[in-house]
């Protein structure tokens, strides 16, 4: 499995948003076995997506989806940066949907 | 909802013990909506835990567990220490476990 934890900073104020963007667009997406968004609890800016994937392709791939496509470039414009991005090789526990 | 994201470090060639110790306890713990278990990919003795609890007050509850107490345990003597520690707020996404 290929897994992503990651930090993105959104323009002030507009965390609520752009969570609700991200939030959206996870339906459906080949491989994904988990996709969480979440609110940095000590940073009013901050959020937070913890991503498993069956593989590193099937990541890759879901960038290509048309409704990710669409969450990217609606998102874009209120994304102030990235934080921390840690790669990592799940191994198992709770939660992880059918691939 | 309540999440953590926490690294921690395995004494020098005990990351795999010590994941599969994680990996064994998080059966049945209840308000639990994600526990996922994974290998750091850059760093060789580090691994993540990434979680998601119906609120606060059930991760407090789950540490009194006792097949979490004899995980932790366990695993005392071959962690070496703990590395990032962020507390989120969930909001939605894929692989959220019924709590």
């Amino acid at each position: 499995m290929y897994g992503l934890i990651g930090q993105m900073k959104a323009a002030p104020g507009k965390r609520d948003e752009l969570v609700a963007i991200l939030s959206e667009s996870t339906g459906a997406m080949p491989g994904c076995l988990s996709y969480i968004v979440a609110k940095d609890a000590a940073d009013g800016d901050a959020l937070w997506i913890t991503e498993v994937w069956t593989d590193k392709d099937s990541h890759t791939a879901s960038l290509k989806l048309p409704t990710v496509q669409a969450a990217i470039a609606k998102a874009r414009p209120i994304i102030a940066g990235f934080g921390h991005r840690f790669e990592t090789v799940p191994i198992g526990g709770v939660g992880l949907a059918n691939g």
